[in-house]
């Protein structure tokens, strides 16, 4: 089954799709769906767009999404929502099941320790995913989420459940 | 020309469109969308669908949503944050301009001053919409937002280039 990963945010959304086989994973495509630009609603639309794209393009059976980090700059958690929300109705539009995971966990789960760093994260992703060519941060982020989901869902045994509903 | 307000909000998503004719304003429609439960991703995929219909039904030329007043409850600023990007990629989607405009300036449009309080603004918006039966405070809300719209776009001569966007 093929996992999506989303990374959100509106200057850069990372995306990642990976295939699991079992406990096997293996790399399907990254990439970063930019905008930029004055205009919100432009800007929104074009995640929109470039996101239904790449799940038209590559097919994933199920999805998550970095649960957003909440601080005390209020117009940059507005923002932030105001992708996540693309990056959460996208999915839900394609009929996926979709995951959050907050950023500790994904770094828990794919590092081994919450507080890992960037560096340390893309590190474990290209060990994890052989001949990956990483678009950058955001998708090394995007494709950490997307490991995150297929561990989690491996130990829960929703794998199954999952590709019912994806066969349906 | 018709003129659709939103006031942005994850339970409770207002709107209301009314027909402007010169300086004449006319009641058309307006209502709540509701979402409720526990799967962010549904709830935000129904805003979507049940917007997309009062666009699909009622037509407006041109849209307007009320900017969001960020504070220092930062999840509560992320949940209305997902659900603004829904009301502004909603109108996006069907080629219609977006205004926005912060709370105090539509409350000083419609009312005359920007710290009027809710019941000021119903009962101008009643005023101003003989007829007008109202689905609720959100939906009083979004007819207000409607009104600061036509206002500014009367005022700036707006109407005649939105309206070439709309016959386009």
């Amino acid at each position: 089954m093929r996992v999506l990963g989303i990374d959100p945010g509106l200057r850069n959304l990372g995306w990642g799709v990976i295939s699991v086989d079992g406990s096997r994973l293996s790399h399907v495509a990254n990439g970063i769906c930019h905008s930029t630009g004055t205009d919100l609603a432009v800007r929104l639309l074009s995640l929109f767009d470039q996101l239904s794209e790449v799940i038209e393009t590559w097919q994933p059976d199920t999805a998550a999404v970095e649960k957003t980090f909440v601080n005390k700059d209020g117009a940059g958690t507005l923002k932030l929502g105001q992708a996540r929300g693309i990056a959460m109705l996208v999915p839900a539009r394609a009929g996926l099941s979709i995951g959050e995971y907050a950023p500790n966990s994904v770094k828990k789960s794919v590092v081994g320790v919450g507080h890992a760093d960037k560096n340390q994260v893309e590190h474990m992703v290209k060990m994890q995913l052989p001949g990956v060519k990483i678009a950058g941060a955001d998708a090394a982020d995007a494709l950490a989420i997307a490991m995150c989901h297929s561990y989690h869902m491996q130990s829960s045994g929703r794998i199954s459940a999952a590709l019912e509903k994806a066969a349906q």
